[in-house]
C-alpha cells in the first residue's frame, strides 16, 4: 500500500475522523486510485463510486455517532465506505468469489446498516430505522444517500411521502450526477436541472421570506424592482417537490467540496426533522477515462487502467440480438415500439433509440409504469416491447398480472439477464421470475438455447399478439443453425428418447447435449416454460422414460412437469432454494448442482436406483 | 324504472350528451337512488360511486369524441359511468355470477377503456394510450380519472413523472374526496389540502404572474402591502407538486358543480398538453347513511338503504383475529409494531390504531414502501408485522425478495384475503401468492385451517424472528379446538394414513375432513406451505400412500409435494391457470373444481384408476 500513504494510515472510520481536513483531498485522490487499481482487475461498477468519494469522506465526518446509519441507495456508489470502514486491503477481493460484495452487506461489516442492491430503497429504509430509533430510544442518526436515477423509482416517492408526513429526523442526501445508468429522464430530472441551475436558491428564498416578513418589499422595490421581480419569479419557479412534501431542501452545493458538504450534512442533522441534501456531483470523477465516458464506466467488466480498455468477445450478447432484432422488426412494423426502464445500454437498446427515438421509450428506474403504460399502449393497437433484467422485473409482477395479461393485451417482455449472473450476487440472480411469471394466468414464456432461436422467438413473440415474456441470459448463446424452427408451445427433441431423456432449457442445454452424448440418453430443449409441450410430454409419458429438467433458476419448469408426468420419475436439475452469492456464473452453476458433473450424475443415479 | 323518469331515456352517452343541461342535477339524484337501491341488494363499493356521479357526467358532456377514452383508477367509483354506457338495466347484476364487474371491463364495454381493480395504474395506462395515439395518428383524447387515496401509490407518481415531461395531451382528474379507503395519509395529502383551503388560488397565480410582469408591482404595493403579502406568501407556498412535475394545474373545483366542471374539463381538454384537474368531491354524497359514514359504505356486503344495516355474522373474522392477536402481543412486547397499506378497517388493525397509534403505521396505498420501511424497522429492532391483502402483495414481490429476505429480517406478514375472494372477481383474487412467495428464498409461508390455528401461527412467526407469511382466508374459518398445537414446520394429520390421504390447506381442510370421513380417507392439514413437513412426508412416502393434494390457489403446495414424492402418485386439487371471475366463494369453488364433489371424484379416481 506504498502508493497510498494516507490509506494506509485508516483502519476504521475514527481514523477518517482523526485526519486533520487539510489532508482530506489528498485521501480522496488515494481512494480514486486504489479504486480504479482494484476495479480495473475485478470489474465493478466504477464511476458512480468515483464520484461519490469526498461525499463518502464528508459523510464519515459528521455520521460518526454511536447508532448513526448510512444507507446507500443501489449501493454501486459505495467503494469508498467500504474501504474507509476498515476493508480498504479486503477491497482487492471485491466481486470475487468469497470476496467483498459490490453492493453493501451487512453480514459484511457492521458499518453496512442495510443491504442494498435494487434502486430506490433506501429512503424506507432509512424511515423505518429513524421510527425504530425513536420509538426504543436508541441514539443515533440515519441517512439515506439516493441518486438522482434512484429518485425515479416509486418506493422512493412512496417513502418521500411517508417520510415528509412523519415530521423525524431522516436525512437524505440527493446524489445528482445527472444520470443514474443511462442519461435521466422524467419531470423530476428537469426540476432537479431547474435547481441545480440556482445555486443561490437557497439564499435567496431565505432573502425573500426575510423580506416579506418584515415588510420593506416597498422600499426596495422602489430600489431595484427589476432584479427583485427576476429573483422572485426564479424562487416563485423553483419552489421544490421536496418542500411540498414536507422536506427542509439544503444545496445544490459542489459535492466535490468536502469543507462544505461537512458544514452542509452537520446542519441538516441537527435539524432534527425530514431534509434534503441537494449534492452534485460528476459521475466518474477524477479518472480522465471514466469522466469522458462515465455511462462506459458505469459497470464494467476487467479493463486496462491505462486505456480503459475491455478485454471484448467476437460474438454478440443475448441483449445485443435482442436489440438488433426488435430494430429489425420495427422497420417492418411502425406499431412496434421500444421500452427500457433506464437500461438502454444494458438491453442492447441504444441502436434502437438513435433509429427511432419516437418509439422508444426510457421511462427511468420505473419497471411498474414501464409495463402498465405498455399495457395502455397495446390497448391501443401499438405492439410494445418492453426489456426489463429478470431481477428488476420481480418490481412489476403485478402489473405482468393485473395490466397486461388480464386483458391479455399484446406486451412482449424481454425479460434479460435471466438465469445466473455472477459477479453482481444474491440481488441480481435472474433466477427467480420463471416461478414468479409461471403463476400468471395467460403469460407464455419463452426461453430460447442459441441466438438464432432467440431472434425466431422475439418474431414469434411479437407476431402471436399476446403477452409473452422472452427469457435469455446474461452473456451470449451459441449462435445456432440449422435447429428445428421455433413453433409457439412445441419444445425440440436434439437427441432422440431414450431410457432416460434429458429436459433442459436456456444455457443448460449445451451443457445437456455434451451429458446426453457421452451418456447416450435423449434430450429435449424445452423452448417454453409455459405453455408446457403437453404433446411431446405425452410421449414420453407412453415411452415410460426418466426424465430429468435441467433449468438454470429456482424449481419451476421441474415442478410443472412433475405434475403433469405423475407416473415417470422425474429429477429436478435446478437451483436450490437459497440466494446464490457472486462467483462466476460456471463456479455459481456447480456450487448450484446444475453443470455438467452435476448432471452426469444426476444421469448415473436414475440408472442405477431405478433400474 | 319507472321511479327513474330521466335515466330510462338514456341508452348510452350520447344521450346524456342530447339532455338540457338544467335536468343534469336531478339525473345524477336519479342515478345516487339507482345505484343505493341495486348496492343495497348485491353488496359493493358505494361510497366513491356515490361522491363521483356528478364528475361522471360531466366527463361524458366533454369526452364525446370518437377516439375519447375515460380510465378509472381503482375503477370502484365507476358506477355512474357503467350506467350512463349502456349498462342501466344489466346493472342490477353488479358483481353477480355473470353479472356486470364491480369494476371497468373491456369486454363489459367498449366505453370501458382499461381494466382497473388494484390502484394507482390509472396515469400510466392513460400516457401509453397517448403516446399510442400520438405515433398512431388515431383521434381521441384520453382523461385518467384517480383519487387521492390512489396517488399516494409510487406507480402514480412514476408515470407523473414521465407524463409531465412528455408534454402530449394527458389530462389527469384528481377525485379527491378526501379520503381513499381510510382517511388519508402522507406529505402528499397534506400538500391536496393545502390546495382545498385556498380555491382562488390559480386566479391569484394569473394575477401575480400578470403582476409581475408588467411593473406594477410598486404601485399596487403601496396601496395594499399586507394583503399582497399574504397572498404572495400563500402563493409560494402552494406552488403546487403538480407543476413543478409538468403538468398546468386547474382548480380545485366544487365537484358536484356540474357546469363549473364541464368548463374547467373542456379548458383542460383543449390545452393539449399534461393537465391536472383537482376536483373536490364528498364520498357518499346524496345519501345521508353514507355521507355520515362514508367508511362504512366504502366496500360493503348488501345492507337496508332504509337503516344501513348489514346482517353481520357472529364469528369474528380472520382480519378480526389478525388485529386481536397482534394487539395482544403488542402489549406483551413493545417491539412490535404494526403497518397497513391504507387498509386499517380491512385488515382488522383499528384497534390497535386506536390503542397504539404511535406504534401503527398507515404508509398510503404504497406496498412496497410498507415493506423495505419494516425492513429497516427490523434492523434496528423493531418486530414489524404488515397486514396486506394477497393480491396487492404482489405489488411488492421484490421487496419481500431483497429487502427482507435475503437479510433474514424478523418482518412478518399478515396475508389478508389469501384464497378466493368472491364478488370483487379477478383482480382481487388471493390466489397467486403462494406459487410466487415459495421461490422467494428464507421465507416461512403458515396458513391455518382454524382462528385458533391462526392465533397460535401469529404469535410462533413473530417469536421466531424470521421472515414470515402467515396467509388466512376472507371472512372466517371455524373457531377450532384440542388441535395438535401449532409447530414449526410441521402439518398435522387429523386422520391415520390410508390407502389415500388428503393433504389440505387452509379452508379446505373443513370440506378434505368431510370428504375423508365419508370415504375413509387419511387426511394431514398442511399447516406450512414452506417449508414442507419432509418427516410426515417421508412417512407418507413410506407407507406409498395416493396422496391428494388441495390448496385454494393456483399450483404451489401440489408441486412442491409432487417434486418431493417422485414415486408417490401425487393429485394435485388446485385452482387451474386462468383468472377467476366474479361469483360467491363457494361457486369459485365448484367451478375451480376444488369442492366436496370435486375432492370426492378425486379420491374415486385415485382408488379405480390406480390400483
Amino acid at each position: 500500500m506504498k502508493e497510498y500513504p494516507l490509506l494506509q494510515q485508516l483502519n476504521n472510520p475514527k481514523d477518517v475522523m482523526a485526519l486533520p481536513a487539510e489532508k482530506l483531498p489528498a485521501l480522496a485522490e488515494e481512494i480514486r486510485g486504489y479504486m480504479v487499481d482494484c476495479v480495473s482487475r475485478n470489474g465493478g461498477h466504477l464511476a458512480s463510486s468515483l464520484g461519490a468519494v469526498e461525499l463518502i469522506i464528508a459523510l464519515h465526518r459528521v455520521y460518526t455517532d454511536e447508532g448513526d446509519r448510512l444507507i446507500f441507495d443501489v449501493g454501486h456508489q459505495s467503494y469508498a465506505h467500504k474501504i474507509l470502514t476498515g476493508r480498504r486491503d479486503a477491497f482487492r477481493t471485491l466481486r470475487l468469489e468469497g470476496g467483498l460484495s459490490g453492493f453493501p452487506k451487512r453480514e459484511e461489516s457492521p458499518y453496512d446498516a442495510f443491504n442494498t442492491g435494487h434502486a430506490s430503497t433506501s429512503i424506507s429504509a432509512a424511515l423505518g430505522m429513524v421510527r425504530a430509533k425513536h420509538l426504543l430510544h436508541e441514539p443515533g442518526h440515519v441517512a439515506a444517500v439516493i441518486g438522482d436515477g434512484a429518485l425515479t423509482g416509486g418506493l422512493a416517492y412512496e417513502a418521500i411521502d411517508d417520510g415528509g408526513d412523519s415530521r423525524l429526523p431522516l436525512v437524505v442526501v440527493l446524489n445528482d450526477n445527472e444520470m443514474s445508468i443511462s442519461k435521466n429522464v422524467g419531470a423530476m430530472s428537469r426540476s432537479l436541472s431547474r435547481l441545480r441551475a440556482s445555486r443561490g436558491y437557497n439564499r435567496l428564498k431565505r432573502f425573500v421570506v426575510r423580506v416579506l416578513e418584515t415588510g420593506t418589499v416597498g422600499h426596495r422595490m422602489s430600489k431595484n424592482l427589476e432584479g427583485f421581480k427576476n429573483r422572485i419569479k426564479r424562487f416563485v419557479l423553483q419552489n421544490t417537490f421536496f418542500e411540498e412534501m414536507g422536506f427542509t431542501y439544503l444545496g445544490p452545493i459542489d459535492g466535490h467540496d468536502i469543507p462544505q458538504m461537512v458544514a452542509l450534512l452537520r446542519e441538516a442533522k441537527a435539524l432534527e426533522r425530514p431534509v434534503v441534501v441537494h449534492v452534485i456531483t460528476q459521475k466518474g470523477k477524477g479518472y480522465s477515462l471514466s469522466e469522458r465516458n462515465p455511462e462506459k464506466f458505469h459497470g464494467i467488466a476487467p479493463f486496462s487502467p491505462e486505456t480503459g480498455h475491455v478485454a471484448s468477445s467476437n460474438t454478440p450478447s443475448c441483449s445485443q440480438v435482442f436489440g438488433e432484432t426488435l430494430l429489425e422488426l420495427a422497420q417492418e412494423d411502425e406499431r412496434i415500439v421500444a421500452i427500457t426502464a433506464a437500461m438502454r445500454d444494458g438491453t442492447g437498446l441504444r441502436p434502437f433509440f438513435e433509429r427511432f427515438p419516437d418509439r422508444a421509450f426510457d421511462v427511468g428506474i420505473a419497471e411498474e409504469h414501464a409495463l402498465t403504460m405498455a399495457a395502455g399502449m397495446a390497448a391501443e393497437g401499438l405492439k410494445p416491447v418492453a426489456a426489463i433484467y429478470s431481477s428488476f422485473l420481480q418490481r412489476a409482477i403485478d402489473q405482468v398480472y393485473h395490466d397486461v395479461c388480464l386483458q391479455k393485451l399484446p406486451v412482449v417482455i424481454g425479460v434479460d439477464r435471466a438465469g445466473l449472473v455472477g459477479q453482481d450476487g444474491e440481488t441480481h440472480q435472474g433466477i427467480y421470475d420463471p416461478a414468479m411469471l409461471c403463476a400468471i394466468p395467460g403469460l407464455s414464456i419463452y426461453e430460447p438455447a442459441t441466438l438464432s432461436e432467440l431472434r425466431a422467438m422475439i418474431r414469434l413473440a411479437v407476431a402471436r399478439g399476446e403477452p409473452a415474456a422472452v427469457r435469455y441470459c446474461r452473456g451470449t448463446l451459441p449462435e445456432g443453425a440449422g435447429e428445428e424452427p421455433v413453433v409457439y408451445g412445441k419444445w425440440a427433441t436434439l437427441r432422440p428418447v431414450s431410457d432416460v431423456v434429458i429436459l433442459a432449457a436456456g444455457p443448460l442445454v449445451q451443457i445437456a447435449r455434451t451429458v446426453a452424448e457421452k451418456l447416450n440418453c435423449g434430450l429435449v430443449e424445452a423452448r417454453f416454460y409455459k405453455p408446457l409441450d403437453y404433446g411431446l410430454l405425452d410421449e414420453i409419458r407412453k415411452q415410460g422414460c426418466k426424465l430429468i429438467v435441467a433449468e438454470e433458476n429456482v424449481a419451476a419448469l421441474s415442478l410443472y412437469v412433475a405434475v403433469y408426468c405423475p407416473e415417470l420419475t422425474v429429477k429436478p436439475l435446478c437451483l436450490p432454494d437459497g440466494p446464490v452469492p457472486q462467483a462466476s456464473a460456471a463456479r455459481q452453476r456447480t456450487l448450484g448442482g446444475i453443470d455438467e458433473a452435476a448432471m452426469i450424475r444426476a444421469v448415473q443415479e436414475l440408472r442405477a436406483f431405478h433400474g
